[in-house]
């Protein structure tokens, strides 16, 4: 089963979009045991479009087309299949109902353009999910083949390619063999380092055949090992993973913090909910980055206490205790995460201060960043270096910080930001 | 002059990398008056490799290979081209020792297989900018086409284009036009309204040709309005722009607040510091999110005055004054924005107060959400229901919020969120 993706939009081409859904949809579709050997991205242009369907659909046996289902008339895509499948469009006066009262239940006016996403090409059927106003599109195409049309809105595409392209993919390619992953993830290694250490572990792989490691740098969520087993069916898919997973956890120990959806946030959360205490922050170099990941987190309120949130030249208003110091110093670092515990009433306080740049602050180069922890009866700091420019500097150190913590709850040596 | 650009590897269609590189290439392409109709992602496979570059010659004048260069043997881009061109591979004897010098000079040993970077097809040339150790290629095609290849390290990549490929490009196309484009940034309107309101202009700019007009959502960056213009000089496609923002100006009226590189939060900052006044937010449904995009912008902490963040459920400690009320209401909402000004020392103070989900809260469906501005004498909230689920109804409320306090800024009447 070949399955080709067809990104549109003149905005991609022209770059003013990085065109993600392909890379999303391929990794989905690989992982579906589907191959796909092209990808391609093709502006607002019928013609244009239509050929690259038609190769597609040459070349495999079904496509997906992402974007261009919008009401404005350089959304094209409904267009494009109906040539393809040699058939008019028609409009769908349930699905034009269903979009009028999905803008009057939000109190807006709809525009009478916005029918034009109810039409759909003769013989094909919408898909059923509709996040938004653009439905979705199953056209079946001769020879057995079929495209499907997404929108370009990545959460959007993503429900339908989960709800229905990927099952319905599934079932037309029959039973292939089951293939199961998992993700193992990573802080405090680098990529060449995670590839040194499980070098053993992939040659065994490569000659039992038994499951695949990959590498995934993922920026501030850390680098992922991916573990990919196919098998005969389901259950058998599982084991291997889980049999490799034992593998690769006992030889990257505690660099690893957690696997799949776990972040390091909500792993840190968990630590703490599994303590019995509760969690405060403060933030001058973070500015907020800290608590929106923690509270971001589904149910987080039980252990998050809240955070104080300034910018990086000045404390927080409201927290006593400070010493005479600049803020971004060890000494105000370690205090905040001490004082934040008292001012919001929890067990446990981090602190983040440091210089963001572009100018240096009291003799500090930017990307000195100062990590407060608080715990137990003590409170310290910890200074580093961080690469890169202002957004990167405040998301490494507020994962930095976390993973610390995390290695401070468990008892652990430090380990590199 | 058409140049399309394909990617090389087979980790760009698993999704393990994001395909940035075409993004970049399509943007200066773009710049520099050059179409590009089709980009192709494809896997480090000869025949598909082969097959995509012959395509994109057919369809177009030439061809960018992005990837494939390196030392390994899935590095075969190299290959790919001399079979387009009906070529051998020759190796340089004198790109050899430059390579062979690179690592030296490095201390680092050269494996044997780094020598097959210095191989071209009969007929081509390196690159001459060499940032890295793979060099890049043109390759001259039959009727009178050119292919070039370039690593898929962006910075390796960057330099070939801007010193070499780009400039080779403009003397082929001769003297094209020059191209200037502007973004025009909007909340509040739907994109089929925007396109209703713009309707006229684009019929206008149809008959004229004086510039084009797209439209882009980007999620809670907003509705985007690109003008784009083509000219015979860089000044006459710049006025054309002016003339066209000048129209959309007019015709869009306040839903517009902004314009490229601007953002909501930066031009909210921007309007807070022209008046010579300084804000404060209290965030219990979105948790640091709003402080995070304050405090990312430049130079925010000489009006912004911090955050106090708290979750969802529980109003941030040491805020006095707040009413007996559930956290979720628009009486706390309005407190919240009041108190937050006396705890952190602002004029203005904003609140986000709501239910996130997935359970109702005192009897409010997830994503209600109360947003509190204080504003001189007064403080108020207003409420909403925001579509979607946890993060999207955050980030909704954030921007949602900024622009409502936008708009009581100038005065204006409550829009859309």
């Amino acid at each position: 089963m070949r399955c080709e993706v067809v990104a549109v939009g003149t905005e991609l081409l022209l770059g003013q979009i990085v065109d993600t859904n392909s890379s999303w949809i391929g990794e989905r579709l690989a992982l579906a045991g589907i191959d796909s050997h092209f990808q391609t991205k093709v502006g607002d242009n019928l013609e244009r479009i239509v050929s690259c369907i038609r190769l597609a659909l040459s070349r495999g046996d079904a496509v997906v087309v992402c974007g261009g289902l919008g009401p404005t008339q350089d959304d094209i895509t409904r267009e494009a299949l109906a040539a393809v499948m040699g058939v008019e469009l028609r409009r769908d006066p349930e699905m034009g109902a269903r979009i009028r009262h999905m803008f009057e239940s939000r109190g807006r006016r709809m525009t009478e353009n916005n029918l034009r996403q109810a039409e759909l090409p003769e013989g094909a059927a919408f898909i059923p999910e509709l996040p938004g106003t653009a439905p979705g599109l199953i056209c079946p195409v001769a020879g057995g083949k079929v495209a499907y049309a997404v929108p370009g809105v990545p959460w959007e595409m993503r429900l339908m390619l989960e709800g229905t392209v990927l099952p319905d993919l599934k079932r037309r390619a029959g039973a292939p063999a089951a293939i199961r992953s998992r993700v193992i993830k990573t802080w405090g290694e680098t990529e060449s380092g995670l590839a040194e250490r499980l070098a053993g572990r992939i040659a065994a792989l490569d000659r039992s055949g038994a499951a695949t490691l990959a590498f995934q740098a993922s920026g501030v969520e850390g680098l992922k090992v991916r573990i990919t087993a196919k098998a005969g069916d389901d259950a058998a898919a599982r084991a291997r993973v889980a049999e490799e997973e034992r593998h690769v956890r006992a030889i990257l120990g505690d660099v690893v913090f957690g696997a799949d959806d776990e972040t390091m946030e909500s792993v840190v959360l968990d630590m703490v909910r599994a303590r019995g205490k509760t969690l405060a922050v403060a933030e001058t170099l973070t500015g907020g980055l800290l608590g929106a990941r923690m509270t971001a987190v589904p149910g987080a309120g039980d252990v998050f206490r809240g955070a104080l949130v300034s910018t990086p030249d000045r404390a927080p208003a409201g927290v006593g205790g400070l010493p005479d110091a600049p803020v971004a110093s060890p000494e105000t670092a370690s205090a905040l995460a001490d004082a934040v515990r008292g001012a919001l009433g929890a067990d446990f306080g981090l602190a983040t201060t440091g210089v963001i740049g572009p100018e240096p602050a009291n003799g500090r180069k930017p990307g000195t960043v100062f990590l407060g922890v608080a715990l137990g009866g003590r409170a310290e700091a910890r200074e580093a270096r961080l690469p890169g420019r202002g957004r990167r500097i405040r998301e490494y150190a507020t994962i930095g910080l976390l993973n610390h913590f995390r290695r401070a709850l468990l008892a652990l040596p430090p380990s590199p930001l």
